[in-house]
């Protein structure tokens, strides 16, 4: 959707224009010329006539800008293959930049640091830069340039987690004891669950997990419901996502490193363990996979969709109703 | 759920293990000594007899670990408010802390660098720290000691999008122009959509995104449909959730940082546009928000509850259909 793609003001504070000031005053002077070549900075020259009529000179100034492209949003992507190493000279050329992006009318600056180059970062903070995001091997520093709201757009905000209900023929529900858990949760025996990888769809990442943590091959049915909380982790929120997976193999191979223990769990059973049965959520969640399962409730299926408007296929999950016997469009059997 | 809080091994390399005989060559004598009131630093003192029996002596050595408090996992927590302002100061404590928590058997190492002492990045990277995340003021580095796969927490992988479909009793739907917006999406009249904030409910983020946009208050109803589209912004995915509201007041009063125009449009009008007509997904999801409306289909309605695991009340949205009439249980109007 248009959405996803709009900028938003998230996390984006004003420092950049109460920066405007220092970086204006900075002497141009100050400024040590350098080749492209041996910095990989683009650099161009202009001529004006300094003269006052009495005492005609023509000098030449040198300016240099940071090799980058411009953004659709009337920013600037600085080329983080062609930053130069010295510190002192990136100190320069970003400041010479930031005066020719800022008369250019340029908006958001992103500049973006590998780990190897970490030397920049405390030159970019002194500029004015903000962290933005970062990565493993990377950190993402912006530079609000207007006098306006900053647009840039957000930081990611959630981490998605999946749970599998995989349930057999005899009624026995799929099963771990987690290795790294809270203490309440102790001798739990719970569904699979973990994070979705990078990129990675919710159904595929709920079928890896079960197959990661129990070895059981399994088939996407439905996401039955969606949790919703926030301040779980670095003070972000995490939605987390019940998958209705179908098994399509029987014998339970355990991951040593995550999971203590796995096996086959009469439903009942199941469900009557304490910490479930007194639990308001996991109650509630269960009841729905065993209403899904005799077809009184439906979950929403995953359908791939491709949108004209980014060309991406994306996957779209919705409710399909059997509008002749009011069930769910998909049989778990 | 347990699965959301679990450890997980995604963006984390092995980079800490690789760089673990470096730490441990780092010869003990270059440390240089300071107190803690300078630093804030602990420090503490250990006394050990050097003889070989021969030539008896007894000598003291100090060590120092920088202040910090240990995780539920087996690793620390650095203190950020304590930290040396001082790099070569920061440099020498990293790294006698480092051979310290690695004889203590101690796990992944959190290390939450303030915009204030950006100074101390790159001497973290040269000890082997790599990015988990940042935000606009902080960034946090990590080192993960053990010599077995990382399970450090993933960084968040995603933004969370939401738009909404709101109609008055006349069938016209409250639509948007978007200033900011992609070439081919100039002209097209839209629903309102945006980011929901830090830690904001995906229902509030919905209402006040309209409100923003459009002036228009609005009832939360439920979610209709959900899109997963992935690389969106910095390779990071992206969750839409497409939310029926019902609307409580008419006046429209738009936002004109973010909106250029803004008005109710008759239903049929608004899907026979031919960016909307034309596009299976705007298609598909207008087609479900109709047959909503009608009670031909069921979205997902949320509901608070608190799990004792995390004794944190969260939102969990499913679907609730009335099996009198095998409709909705929520009415539209």
């Amino acid at each position: 959707m248009a959405g996803s793609l709009k900028v938003s003001p998230l996390l984006c504070s004003h420092k950049g224009t109460s920066q405007e000031a220092a970086c204006l005053s900075n002497p141009q002077g100050a400024i040590t010329l350098v080749g492209k070549e041996k910095y990989g900075v683009e650099t161009y020259s202009y001529r004006f006539d300094g003269s006052n009529g009495r005492n005609p000179s023509i000098f030449f100034r040198e300016k240099r800008v940071l090799d980058g492209f411009d953004d659709e949003y009337g920013g600037v992507v600085v080329n983080p293959e062609k930053l130069p190493f010295n510190t002192n000279v990136f100190a320069s050329i970003l400041r010479s930049s930031l005066s020719i992006w800022r008369r250019e009318g340029k908006k958001g600056i992103w500049l973006k640091l590998p780990l190897e180059k970490c030397d920049l970062v405390p030159i970019a903070v002194r500029e004015g830069f903000q962290y933005h995001h970062a990565e493993a091997g990377y950190v993402m520093m912006t530079y609000w340039i207007p006098n306006e709201p900053c647009m840039l757009p957000a930081n990611a905000s959630h981490q998605v987690g999946v749970g599998g209900f995989v349930m057999n023929d005899r009624n026995e529900v799929l099963v771990v004891q987690e290795k790294h858990c809270a203490p309440e949760l102790v001798g739990l025996w719970k569904l699979p669950t973990g994070f979705i990888l990078e990129s990675e769809e919710i159904f595929t990442g709920a079928v890896r997990e079960v197959k990661e943590e129990t070895g059981i091959d399994t088939e996407f049915l439905e996401v039955i419901a969606f949790r919703h909380a926030h301040n779980v982790a670095f003070e972000k929120s995490d939605l987390f996502f019940i998958c209705m997976l179908r098994p399509v193999s029987t014998e339970i191979k355990i991951d040593d490193l995550e999971v203590q223990a796995g096996k086959w769990m009469p439903l009942m059973e199941f469900v009557e363990q304490p910490l479930i049965k007194g639990d308001n959520m996991f109650k509630k969640i269960i009841d729905m996979c065993i209403a899904r399962v005799g077809k009184r409730y439906c979950g929403l299926s995953v359908h791939k969709v491709v949108s004209k408007f980014d060309n991406r296929l994306s996957s779209l999950y919705y409710n399909v109703v059997d509008h002749q016997t009011h069930g769910c469009s998909t049989s778990y059997t």
